[in-house]
């Protein structure tokens, strides 16, 4: 077997982490605040990080709520918000834990289809209209994963048009929103609400994580939520772990309020960009049947093999492991459907790589048709 | 209002914390394992504390999962072996936490009564023998929260006995076990069972944590269980958070691995044993009427008052707050009940406090009877 090159997880490769600011960050976290960190803390997160947070995205502190990660904080959500047999729309495809999420807790899962621009809002309008009177719609506005489409100005206003109108909130799960390396940024739909991220009536549920412009091993994320809802959620969060790790938030907090977290995302942001053309480049040249979008942030691309022809992305996968190459199947991000398609994560392969790694998927693509 | 004395909290005071040796281990665990530290990792817990884990108890390692603190790992165990409905045992007196977690999944609380020597296992007995079929019986066996008693030698073996018998599982919460100041260690129970701790079919699932041992701050927890059990709960621990705290649990693991550990320790139960001595001396001077058993370790001793007196614990917190001194009633560590008895923690007040503490203490509870 040649030497393992994997697309399947969404994580940044080790080398392109500071772990040297990291470490001073750790140095200065316990050194200026040893009471902090290392006692139990609450449920609503290390208080200066909670603050760094609530100014960032300019609300007042008590809208914010920080998680042991941000899959923690969309399972808070979700426990909640979401009581079995309650209607949520999810994007088609969508993050695979989402939906296992969502079913583990009965919901009916009504999935909308993605376009390049994000959520197909005439179609989730439509279903509105026939009917659908959903809890929640979950997106994944920016870099969508596995989709890797970025919702489009426009089509946040009617998103959020649509659920005044029909009464549901919006959970929107933006981990990828600072890691863009091309194109425009467009405004969080936190910062689109009517009254403004302040709004105490939002129906914006906002969750971010620093595991993709700070580290995945923090395990620090976070929701920006009406205060109402924080409040409910973090007797939950106590009920559940009394608190997340205040070491781990500790220095996050100094790591990101110090000056060596601007150049470490860029560093980030660079690489990923470099992994990105280098993979859309090769796609071209060794899969040139598949059909793409290309990134202009994040971690992912979604790829489409054409349909009709028999692809199965089980057995493109089981293949392109037997070339030391690992993938997400389709058929994980759909409830149904998903066959000729697969996710390939470019955040952990290195540069140099890449180009190799494509040319195994492509034998693979090509064995697996058998 | 005079300065605030907190015997409420079951947290060590800060200045017992060896923050220095904390900040030395994450400066070691972030030179030596960089990518182990920053990556997500798996549910499982960071491989080499699961490791040390393991060692500790001598069992393989397959048989151990870290968590985001101990509730964390109450709170999975619950929600994979608990449904509605389910008779549970608990201690009575009990943690207020996990009544409020089994209650709030629906089990049906069975409490038995707690003796100076630890649960009553001649009620249990009679109990299990008039039908009561608990899918679990939940114990803290030494230095019980809120009750302070340990459970004798002769009275885990009968538990252990009557688990066998009446087919339960037997939850050893222990997080207390390694504060031990005073008196004779006894052994677990996850190591009295059959087979001994590495019986795969073993009936006893242990939880214990860092917190007591090297901070809060951490949250670091962990469970001991049969293997199949432990992959199922790792498989829920995926799905709601991916991993606990690589940082966290890489700064623990160094910290313990090293030389300033068993100190840092020995610091802590010296602390704690003086606090407990004076704390002791406090009750028996200012409140004489108080009967309490005297700690051999842990961080706290539950005070009860003469019954028909008619003392009310909430009465006597809120003219205890008045006099700036905080204590936890009686009442919340039971379904019904403890109107003359409250919980004092000792962990977090400094030596030259406790007396002051409990002199203010003294008033409250004659102010209360109005």
């Amino acid at each position: 077997m040649p030497d393992v090159i994997s697309f399947s997880r969404g994580a940044p490769s080790a080398d392109i982490v500071d772990v040297e600011g990291l470490k001073l960050a750790a140095i200065e976290a316990f050194d200026t605040d040893p009471a902090g960190l290392t006692g139990y803390g609450t449920s609503i997160g290390y208080v200066p990080l909670r603050r760094w947070i609530a100014e960032k995205h300019g609300v007042p502190e008590d809208h914010v709520l920080v998680t042991n990660g941000s899959m923690q904080a969309d399972a808070f959500l979700f426990d909640e918000l979401i009581s079995s047999g309650d209607a949520v729309v999810v994007e088609r495809p969508t993050y695979d834990r989402t939906l296992l999420g969502l079913t583990a807790r009965g919901a009916h899962v009504r999935l909308i289809g993605l376009e390049p621009d994000g959520i197909d809002v005439s179609e989730l309008r439509r279903e509105l209209e026939a009917g659908l009177r959903p809890r929640l719609a979950h997106v994944i506005p920016t870099f969508q994963n596995p989709g890797g489409s970025t919702l489009s100005l426009a089509k946040r206003r009617e998103l959020l048009a649509l659920a005044e109108e029909f009464d549901f909130v919006v959970f929107e799960d933006d981990p990828y929103y600072d890691v863009r390396f091309t194109g425009e940024t467009l405004p969080r739909m936190l910062d689109l609400q009517d009254g403004g991220a302040a709004a105490t009536d939002g129906r914006i549920v906002y969750a971010c994580s620093f595991s993709k412009t700070v580290c995945p091993g923090v395990r620090v994320g976070y929701l920006v939520g009406p205060p109402a809802l924080i409040k409910r959620i973090a007797t939950r969060a106590t009920n559940t772990y009394i608190a997340p790790s205040q070491v781990a938030q500790g220095i996050v907090h100094r790591f990101v309020s110090g000056e060596r977290f601007a150049p470490a995302l860029e560093t980030v942001k660079a690489a990923l960009a470099d992994r990105a053309t280098r993979l859309g480049a090769a796609l071209k040249e060794h899969l040139p049947q598949a059909r793409f979008v290309q990134p202009e942030g994040g971690y992912f691309l979604w790829v489409e093999l054409p349909e009709g022809e028999g692809h199965d992305s089980a057995r493109i996968a089981a293949a392109a492991a037997e070339r030391g190459v690992q993938i997400v199947k389709g058929t994980d991000f759909l409830v149904e459907g998903g066959e000729n398609a697969f996710r390939l994560a470019y955040s952990a392969v290195h540069a140099d790589r890449v180009d190799e790694g494509v040319r195994r998927l492509a034998e693979a693509v090509a064995a697996a048709r058998g």
